[in-house]
């Protein structure tokens, strides 16, 4: 690579496949990338560039000459070509476009225009469709002879349309090629015909997806008109990052970070949360200012309130990581949300009491006190109900008002277990100990 | 339901999809579960038995007499079937298997005796394959031909095998539709033949499928034999399965928790993670309590401790999150490592001095006491650089030794800012205003 020997690179790295040669990209550095795309010519596979993080994307393609970049596109499936352009600026997007034929430019402007995680940014716009009317054997014939260029990389069903493109049922290859050639297909077709609409949320057509294990779906306008096929590899990466979306939420990170992020980017979208997370933390301080009379009396108190305020957190944590999930998933739903609801008050019960038992030994014996055992165990129990509560209905509460429960539950969450562990247990101490 | 109208109930129930089905049996009461499928007895689609949570599974199965079950699963997928199957009792797993058709028998049974969560459990053993000197017409006319029993429900791809049934390449069914008829199958196959072991676990599996974009993967055996395929829908559930176990086990919550388990189930599944924490929580309490006498004498400190901890608690666990994920995926590497390293290392570093700046600030006009402003803001730049350095070294150590760092991790974590956050805070203020 270092010595600019096209013919040797294009040897080595043109044989791999997409992902490979995108794992190759990742693992250079940025001006090798850059040499390697422009060494490789119209050898390099552009769908490498589907396969890696975006912001190594955005980078090679804004550094490579807008001509080369449309080139490029040209030989991508639709789908593949919209997750390159829909991250550029508006003026390279445009530039790009005005490069291809006309065809491919108005179908790809189409689907850009669609709103961003829609089913039309995800959708594939060549597919194959025939009328109910033909045979079996006609369908395998008009293939055998259809020009390459109008038939998708590979497809897994053909869809039945009538004459205004209305979708009437989908036929998998493997149906077509058992049936007899005289068959007609509207007669071996399946038509329950499942189907999203245009403007559908991604992570909707993904549940259709998992629920009914489609390998490809079709996908239509507000007329009931064909427009498009997701398959099941485009899903996959949004279940995937559904899933890391949930996961991060629930770290406090950003859906967006990625690895390759900057120190500065990074710093400045964390900041964020942990500026959330300490106003939580000075009102739960707030709540020990309150009983400053008493930690002075007796400095015990102080040394033990964190224990209940992190066991109260954490449980909470437990519950709540639960229940975004299963909210995520539609899991949880008005049948059973009184059934859980009781669940969690109970388990944090039962967990309260057999972790104040543990606690109030523990800390009578540590401080020679029986008293503040008594107390630290009421207070225990107190905090995992309360914990309980919480990590249940602040993610519904939050859901309900269409809030997403993984980003923002858990802030409200610490800081319910915060103020009670920390009131309960001080409180039941200013009174057991008359400190007043 | 409740008149045991048997019709009606086929009728309504009988056309709906196994998903459908399955999500009807999870709203239902146990008792309406059961005799739902036994109102419906032969026209009870057992498929829908594999889209519901195992508590829910188990319990029907159980229920059911062995031989209505054995009925059940003669008519599944053999993935279906290892699926019901693999969590009964022995004796129940023994009956059904002997009241099959020895061929099924024999078949289940050898898919059965594969490691849990390997390639073998979930791979369906019946495809189409074909020796590479067939002409593509040929191939087409056998299938057509073919006993439906022979053949799997729907399948994307045919395997192209030698004598000795190893495999030599895959053929879709697009590009077999799209040959001439006279072709030579071995001249249209592709040959990269991607393919995993029957022995290898299902995440790797998944693996394969993201990376490469499959629809559909051959299995095959030591010796090179194609024993099985297995299909991109089997492997979507294991993506949620895993993204889930990812998220449960950050959340300190145990993989095998579902929202149909019971109260004492729950209660002692989630005693473990607490227990631990209960530790943590003394360690952290006993590092307050070394501080007894500066604590003594000036209460101040104890009410804002918890604040350096908790801050310095959470942003570590937004560097784990990020670390445990990127481990997860395999996309933090040893090529990536030390960049990381370095990056967290600074975020830490620049959020800590905003953040010391910050509460010092309010700390210090809250209790009229620079010192204490200029004490919390070193003890806070120290937790934030301890907490991105356990953050991510933690993880990568336990994964270093084979320890699911999802599991594992956070408990260690939040042990160092703790301890860290309490030990730099009321050590400084000791030293600053010779508390000693």
């Amino acid at each position: 690579l270092a010595a600019g020997d096209a013919e040797g690179v294009i040897e080595l790295a043109g044989a791999l496949h997409e992902s490979d040669l995108g794992a190759l990209l990742v693992a250079l550095d940025s001006d090798q990338r850059l040499r390697l795309v422009e060494l490789m010519g119209p050898h390099f596979d552009f769908a490498a560039l589907t396969e890696i993080d975006a912001n190594i994307r955005d980078e090679i393609l804004e550094e490579l000459p807008n001509r080369a970049v449309a080139e490029g596109v040209r030989e991508l499936e639709s789908d593949d070509a919209v997750t390159l352009l829909e991250d550029l600026e508006p003026e390279d997007q445009a530039e790009i476009l005005g490069a291809l034929p006309p065809i491919d430019r108005a179908q790809l402007q189409r689907s850009l225009d669609y709103p961003e995680h829609s089913a039309g940014r995800l959708m594939q716009t060549t597919f194959v469709t025939a009328p109910p009317y033909w045979t079996a054997g006609q369908a395998i014939d008009v293939m055998r002879d259809a020009d390459e260029a109008d038939l998708p990389d590979s497809f897994f069903e053909i869809f039945i349309v009538d004459p205004a493109h209305r979708l009437l049922g989908t036929l998998f290859l493997d149906t077509l090629l058992r049936a007899r050639s005289t068959t007609l297909l509207q007669d071996i077709m399946s038509s329950d015909r499942r189907r999203v609409e245009v403007t559908e949320d991604q992570e909707d057509v993904a549940r259709v997806f998992e629920r009914y294990n489609l390998v490809s779906v079709a996908v239509v306008d507000e007329g009931e008109r064909l427009v498009g096929v997701i398959t099941i590899d485009d899903v996959v990466d949004v279940i995937q990052e559904e899933a890391d979306a949930n996961l991060k939420a629930l770290g406090g990170v950003s859906e967006s970070e990625e690895l390759s992020d900057t120190v500065w980017w990074t710093t400045k979208s964390r900041f964020v949360w942990l500026f959330v997370n300490l106003i939580t933390a000075f009102v739960a301080s707030a709540v020990l200012g309150l009983f400053e009379g008493s930690l002075q009396k007796m400095v015990a108190l102080a040394v033990l309130a964190p224990i209940v305020a992190s066991q109260g957190g954490n449980a909470a944590t437990q519950t709540m990581t639960v229940v975004v999930r299963a909210l995520a998933t539609r899991e949880l739903s008005h049948s059973n949300a009184t059934r859980v609801l009781w669940r969690e008050i109970f388990v944090g019960a039962l967990n309260g009491a057999a972790f104040g038992v543990l606690t109030g030994v523990v800390a009578g014996y540590w401080f020679g006190l029986a008293g503040i055992g008594v107390v630290i165990a009421l207070a225990m129990l107190t905090n995992l109900v309360a914990g309980a509560l919480g990590g249940i209905l602040i993610p519904r509460i939050l859901d309900h008002f269409d809030i997403d429960p993984a980003v923002s539950s858990s802030a409200f969450v610490t800081t319910v277990t915060d103020v009670v562990g920390y009131g309960s247990f001080l409180g039941i101490a200013t009174l057991w100990f008359s400190l007043g």
